[in-house]
């Protein structure tokens, strides 16, 4: 029997085997601080430096605009909350299909007196241009819209949103987790248009679990969510988490110089996927819009999604029913109900999402397991019908 | 030349090597999302699950009162802003000399109508009972008290203060960071006292940089600092950094199994080390009162902290010259300011902690170093007198 496959890298990645290098000696003998001024101390901030700068580089930032967190729900979190706690109560405008690690934080400044602007997507998964103009015409004091959507793998077009937004003197975030290592990254133009804070994150792009960012104009006024110390300019304390760091620094550079080649492999591997999932009669979500190359979210007639994951593990592949994150919900996906997806549809949604190992034979052999796997499963239906 | 000596584990610790061996094949083959339903999600989620059990099991708690976060700081401001929301302004009393990760979410807590009474410590570090008790005549409804400081290894009876606040209701915390794998912690016979939370982390106890726990009485109303997928009972979300926790259950219960044994060890060597240093005519900080057996903070008159720890780093040893996390502030430490501590003296005040590597030998060779370094500054005091 072959090895299992793994086909859920929006979920998260294996580890680059070059970044779990440069991470070990920050495991070992290299242990200190980075607040420490002994040498153990000043080796690891000077590592700290580097891979601030590493990541600055691969999103076209400067490092100062670099502020490390645990992962990407923390820096949603802090640009949303830590932004909102220097305003006055106002208006946040958000996309119906972010992460819950927007919405959830919107949330809780609803209580505070924050109106919230959900705004409409399209049945495609586009940020609707109506329902845009309308949440702008609120003049909303903070603005969170996704660059790739972590289901579908839809793309907006955040530079054109922000300058839309930018009259109204508005905080501009994307999350762009998905983004990373999928897509090129340049902050210096981004900000230009009017996106004024970017989140990415290491475990998403070969990097480790543990280390993300927020690359964020320093004209933004931010209270920490993690207050002490003074770490990270005093926005985010706590001692760095030295060999995360350092390997999201790594894995951040390699996704960069990888970024104009593996899309396009990947995209070549996805259609041959996408060619076998409609002779098979599936619905493909997304598809009308601009995609991730490495995202195939899709549901197939009268099967559920959760039991067809389980079904396909068993044979050895590693799939998604929905967003990893939220998977312990038994809910339909709010992004495929945003889109104005039939529940009975959502339920039976299955996510592929495409990585550095993947090959050819890795989907020839999915497409016969799906075949199968589908073929019982109808089969087994028609008999209980 | 011998390998330079790290005498500084109060400010983090090197990583066991059997903890990262515990922790690599979750940075290798094992690399999968705890919330992912496949093979890799599920083996990540059991082994999330085991770390849990092991660090309940280290401190006397269930594992469902464990949530894991990133670091000590984290969980110190989730315990304060994360009651503080759940609830309505009130008062927060605090040890004055806890570390800025209480006092600086305390100070935020103060610009949304909450009252500080920050409690005064006496000339040993101990919480001043006269000015405990007139905090507690204010009835603040939340509490957070160290167990142990990290600067002087004073050692609190936060059991003792528990049970006297009890009687109000307020929630009361206890930062044990510098406990952990130095004194025996038993959250239930804490709890039983009235202690709600424990703030424990990996770094500081053989673990890794990037897993720490809120203990917590479930009791406790909590507000998420880090909202979004809904991980750790919906109190911190984002994907759990898989290899730390890991780390940080094998170093927890290590801690646990050594605490018997290696603060004997320790405060040998400690004595060896203080007798040296009072015959160089030193003050030595807390010593009135109970200490972390691996802890010394002492000042030579007439030398600055600063210079000292810097030739001392020159001549191979890793001391510090304050806290870790507040080196990069010139003032004088806030906790010797609080225990009476003139300037002068406070600005002369290293810091010597010790852990599982270090030796008599150790100690005779630093003692050597400091004898020669101090004589050295003193007779260019004396020249430029």
């Amino acid at each position: 029997m072959s090895l299992p496959v793994y086909l859920d890298h929006n979920a998260t990645t294996p580890l680059d085997p070059a970044v779990l290098a440069a991470m070990l000696p920050w495991l070992e003998s290299r242990f200190g601080n980075p607040s420490s001024r002994h040498g153990w101390g000043r080796a690891a901030r000077q590592a700290v430096d580097e891979a601030r700068q590493r990541v600055a580089a691969a999103v076209g930032a400067h490092p100062t605009e670099v502020l490390f967190t645990s992962g990407g729900s923390e820096a949603n979190n802090l640009f949303i909350k830590g932004a909102a706690a220097s305003l006055k109560p106002g208006g946040i405008a958000f996309g119906a299909g972010e992460h819950p690690c927007v919405l959830k934080p919107a949330a809780q400044l609803a209580r505070q007196g924050w109106r919230l602007y959900p705004v409409a997507v399209d049945a495609h998964g586009r940020v609707d241009s109506a329902a845009y103009a309308g949440a702008l015409a609120a003049k909303p004091a903070l603005l969170s819209f996704m660059l790739a959507n972590n289901e579908t793998g839809v793309l907006s077009d955040v530079a054109a949103l922000a300058v839309q937004a930018r009259t109204d003197g508005g905080w501009f975030h994307s999350d762009a987790v998905q983004a990373l290592g999928k897509l090129p990254l340049d902050f210096r133009a981004l900000n230009a248009a009017g996106v004024h804070a970017l989140t990415i994150s290491a475990h998403k792009a070969g990097g480790p679990k543990g280390a993300a960012a927020l690359v964020v104009d320093k004209r933004v006024e931010l209270q920490p969510l993690i207050a002490g110390g003074g770490h990270e300019r005093g926005l985010r304390s706590g001692t760095e988490n030295v060999p995360a760091i350092v390997g999201f620094g790594v894995a951040a550079e390699m996704a960069a110089q990888r970024v104009g080649e593996r899309p396009r492999r990947l995209l070549a591997l996805r259609e041959r996927l996408e060619t076998a999932l409609a002779a098979l009669g599936a619905t493909i979500f997304g598809t009308g819009a601009a995609r991730l190359a490495n995202t195939s979210y899709f549901a197939l007639a009268g099967i559920d999604g959760e039991t067809l994951v389980g079904k396909l593990d068993r044979e050895g592949f590693a799939v998604a029913s929905g967003a990893a994150c939220s998977s312990a919900n038994p809910e339909p996906s709010h992004v495929l109900q945003a889109m104005g997806v039939a529940s009975e549809i959502a339920r039976g949604a299955v996510r592929i999402s495409l990585g550095a190992g993947n090959t050819e034979a890795d989907i020839d052999e999915f497409i016969n397991a799906l075949r199968v796997t589908v073929g019982r499963l109808q089969g087994l239906a028609a008999v209980a019908a």
